[in-house]
């Protein structure tokens, strides 16, 4: 027996509360949450630990080029394809202790159980904790992910910076990742990729399901909404002389609320940010601008909607004289998760008399990295109160537990 | 022939559009506007440089203990009250030339020109230089008018200061009004107050209208409208179980726009200021502020409108269980302005041939503070595409010279 297998027959009990807590303990800050951005130090000090612990249980550990880590269960058939599982360490500033945690941490939980109960899989599957994929310290998201797909490589990155003006390649660098040993990690051994998550929202819970199955990650498209309009004295100008862009930014606010809802009830429109100029009470505003971010899981639907919104903001403009830019800063395709797994998720956890129900991911994940190239799938565990993103972020031991569960036996399915 | 006299006879000739450019030139600023705010330094220069030129030209100059600037052609009648005539000397930070200023310069050449023709009125006139009324520097207006009627004293400024800390009281000292001196500068002398300005906004100029013959002073209400929803994930919550803020604040101004030109075609609801939070593209807004300034020149206008729009406020909240609090900063009544000499200013103006129209203002002015004490009357001259606080404030010479014709021959109906 080797020494990989004395250690993975020998470990310690797991305790994904437990786990958890102490992944958190990297970056942790005084208001309970966690900020672990990419290639900070307490990033660096999360992945070394957790390739540390991984080595202690058992599992065979490396680091890629961009500071993915991987821990592989070898598989008996030295041929087979890779099954790829888990997700990312990075967070955003003041996140919570799940998001991404949770899952690299139920992966190599459901890796170990697996080899307590069936002994090395046939093919070997491998547990990552991807470096990046919230996009909270540089302007880009995925980089883990997107660099084990070939999408990026160094030249994505070779001008951009943080908000202390620090190069991508220069934190890489001193994260021990040089980019001058940059040799593309792009992976092609892989069959499928396979993700646990937070759901990040409160379909679930209030629907009273323990489990997601992600039937598709949604396309996104951002815009940005430029009505100008005309500055005046609010006592002096009669209302019907006014060119007022508050009042038309609201107009277009109700009436894109209303179509989205109209349209499609897993449509999401979202106005998150305006900025009003000159933004002072006794002023008519002259100008506003709003971001505009909508999401559906087929892209006809996105088309449909944002072609009938701006065409009635150009209807609009027209009828008021005024001026209203639209223009497109985002535009992320939706991916389908794998059918055929879908089924198979689905009569697992309901084998296991676990409440469950397809859903949609309005989120972005590393499994949409991978949707388009390979089988991918994403199973969902309940958000309290439908937080994310906060410190209050929170999932309880039970419904982590079922979701690691139903992971192990779907790896079980794929790996064994 | 006394000192006065003989000033007043040999006088060089003044000239309108020479006299704003030069009083502008205290305080310009390299965008072409004014910045002349209570007490600073370019307002010293402007009151002292007004002083010697009304003493230059004749009239008996004195300071209150606040820093109005008075400048008087005695009446041959020594027991008559006073005619008060004059506008404001302070500006807003990159102001015109004309707002306030041309209110003293063409008191101040309507009086000469009573010279030159009649010699001495039988009532005295006063040319008055206000020391403030913008509320641009400290957070208070009508400083100089409310002293004079006696509304406000040194106990309405003691705590107050401006923008880098100076207290006002030491403003008011640095600028030579020292405020141990204070004793109420009340003026219980005065019949009448006569105020001309430009209108501020673009009725007259729309109208093809020379002059404004106003009858009446809005009344002022200011609000806070806060509205309290959940700050959630953009991608994750679907519409039906949002709190939207951003939206919901939509409706409310769309709605009270709606219900302000529905109401009276007199009556102005602005909404000019939002703070948005979290401001984030991706992210359910929890919360928005917004300002609301409502005018008109009945109360009764102003009561039905609020209290029309905060019922349905209410009910929305209601409606979608979220927090909407309203909370005014800001209570101004309406004035009218004394209706005989609306009726003799109007035969002034027909017998001119001025094209004028009855107008009410919505801006303030020093005229609604006497207003309500002693009969008060104000008439505008057109302000070209209604701008003004603004460099780009502009009157022509023709029309301020109609307006001094006119103020002139009213000025003569009231003190000869």
């Amino acid at each position: 027996m080797d020494i990989h297998a004395q250690k993975l027959q020998n470990r310690e009990k797991e305790n994904v509360q437990e786990w958890i807590e102490w992944l958190s303990s990297f970056g942790s800050t005084k208001n309970e949450g966690v900020t672990r951005l990419l290639y900070s130090k307490s990033w660096c000090q999360a992945q070394q630990a957790l390739q540390l612990k991984m080595e202690q249980y058992g599992l065979n550990t490396y680091f890629d080029c961009v500071g993915n880590l991987f821990g592989k269960l070898p598989g008996t058939d030295a041929e087979s394809p890779v099954i790829l599982t888990g997700s990312h360490v990075d967070t955003v500033v003041e996140g919570g202790k799940y998001d991404g945690a949770y899952g690299i941490i139920a992966s190599f939980i459901a890796v170990l159980r697996l080899f307590d109960t069936y002994g090395y899989p046939k093919k070997t599957i491998e547990v990552v904790s991807f470096c990046e994929e919230e996009g909270s310290r540089f302007p880009l998201t995925f980089w883990g992910s997107r660099n084990t797909t070939g999408a990026y490589d160094l030249d994505r990155v070779k001008d951009i910076k943080d908000k202390d003006a620090i190069l991508f390649l220069e934190a890489m660098k001193k994260a021990g990742f040089d980019p001058a040993q940059y040799q593309t990690p792009i992976r092609n051994d892989i069959e499928r990729f396979l993700e646990i998550h937070i759901e990040q929202g409160m379909v679930l819970e209030k629907n009273k399901k323990s489990i997601g199955v992600v039937t598709h990650i949604v396309g996104q498209r951002r815009y940005q909404v430029r009505i100008k309009g005309e500055s005046n004295h609010a006592g002096t100008t009669p209302m019907m002389y006014r060119k007022d862009a508050v009042v038309t930014a609201s107009h277009l606010i109700a009436f894109l609320t209303n179509k989205a809802k109209e349209i499609d009830a897993d449509l999401v429109a979202t106005v998150g940010r305006m900025e009003i100029s000159p933004n002072v009470p006794n002023v008519v505003a002259g100008e506003v601008e709003f971001s505009l971010d909508i999401r559906h899981h087929k892209a006809e639907v996105l088309n449909q909607y944002s072609e009938t919104i701006f065409s009635e903001f150009k209807k609009i403009a027209e009828d008021l004289q005024m001026d209203i830019q639209v223009s497109q800063w985002m535009d992320v395709s939706p991916v389908s998760m794998n059918g055929e797994l879908v089924k198979d998720i689905r009569n697992i956890a309901a084998q296991k008399n676990l409440t469950f129900q397809e859903i949609i991911s309005g989120a972005g994940h590393d499994a949409q990295v991978f949707a388009s190239n390979i089988p991918t799938n994403l199973i969902f565990v309940p958000s309290q109160d439908g937080i994310s993103h906060n410190p209050k972020e929170f999932t309880s031991v039970k419904e982590l537990e079922m979701g690691i569960d139903l992971l192990t036996e779907v790896l079980y399915k794929l790996a064994y």
